[in-house]
């Protein structure tokens, strides 16, 4: 029997992003993982499943999370407003994480088949909004509308919020891609027609 | 050297489907597809680069054709509207093809590897909207916003324009589709406060 090492998780999850972003995730080993985080590769294997998995295993639990704040939240919400509110429970999950979250970013970035993976996890977690949100009574298509546009604003948000060098925290960038998606689909970011066709590269 | 042989590619697509649908799409070898259409596997190469590109050999044609349209679009049009104006002119390519829609999306629907590849692919088209919209001067985060919610439009304009018992055409669909997204992000999906918790399944 393995003895109970402190901060298990925390340091394998270290040792991994450390090793993705040195050597490259497919030249990383669980071996190499273990080894670094001064662990054995059964401890490994008590956590994740596979290295994938250091990059993809907390995509239940956000899930979870989700719909649970779907079907929770307060019944005069339209539907997109209902994601909203999902969303910004999310922050705290997050908060705690700022620097794991860039790391994987920046493995993922590096990675084609990595970047599938993401943007699967990512449609299976609108699906399971806009099922979540069928669960509530809002009709179709407007729960996968929701759904959809939702996890637009939640990748939005996620990559200013990484890139934020004031650290403000989720819950504002998600807030600030509502509002920019708001402006969007109400065609707010019409250009006047007198601008004419020459009038070049806009800048905000 | 082979002869030419009269609608070689349409002949190829129906074979394909047919077998994709009858046998499974990991059943069925190029050499039967091309039995079927009675060609040779040497036609079908002519055409096709492997079995899966019968499904998404499309996919480069309808992206340049959505670039080119975002290009191309009046200056006076705000993003999102652009996207749309876009998504438009796909419609005279689809709909002499919607026989070929519908047994294609029946055989990706039918297979979470090519279901996978679909995503992939309407990724792509979104991040080359939202790069031909950078290209006109609209900044970010809109041009990756519009070119998002384009393709959530275009996915639910697609499914129902397949299933459509009247046939009505794309533009049709892909109206109603932008209509219901806009109703959805300016929160007229709104349930009134007064109808209480208690109000059950909407229908409408």
């Amino acid at each position: 029997m393995a003895r109970w090492e402190p901060n298990a998780r925390e340091r394998l999850e270290k040792a991994a992003m450390d090793l993705y972003r040195e050597r490259g995730f497919d030249e990383t080993a669980v071996a190499d993982i273990a080894a670094r985080a001064g662990l054995t590769e059964r401890t490994f294997f008590r956590y994740f499943a596979d290295k994938r998995e250091v990059l993809f295993g907390g995509a239940s639990a956000l899930q979870d999370l989700l719909t649970g704040q779907v079907a929770a939240a307060p019944r005069a919400l339209g539907p997109l407003d209902v994601v909203a509110t999902a969303l910004d429970a999310t922050s705290a999950m997050f908060e705690e994480r700022r620097p794991f979250a860039k790391a994987r970013q920046a493995v993922i970035a590096a990675h084609p088949a990595l970047q599938e993976r993401e943007l699967i996890k990512l449609a299976a977690l609108a699906a399971a909004m806009a099922g979540a949100l069928r669960n509530r009574g809002v009709p179709e298509p407007a729960a996968t509308l929701a759904g959809e546009t939702g996890i637009a604003i939640f990748k939005l948000a996620f990559e200013h919020w990484m890139t934020d060098g004031k650290k403000r925290d989720l819950v504002h960038h998600l807030r600030e891609a509502l509002a920019q998606l708001k402006s969007v689909t109400a065609g707010k970011e019409r250009r006047p027609p007198s601008a004419g066709p020459r009038s070049g590269r806009r800048s905000r």
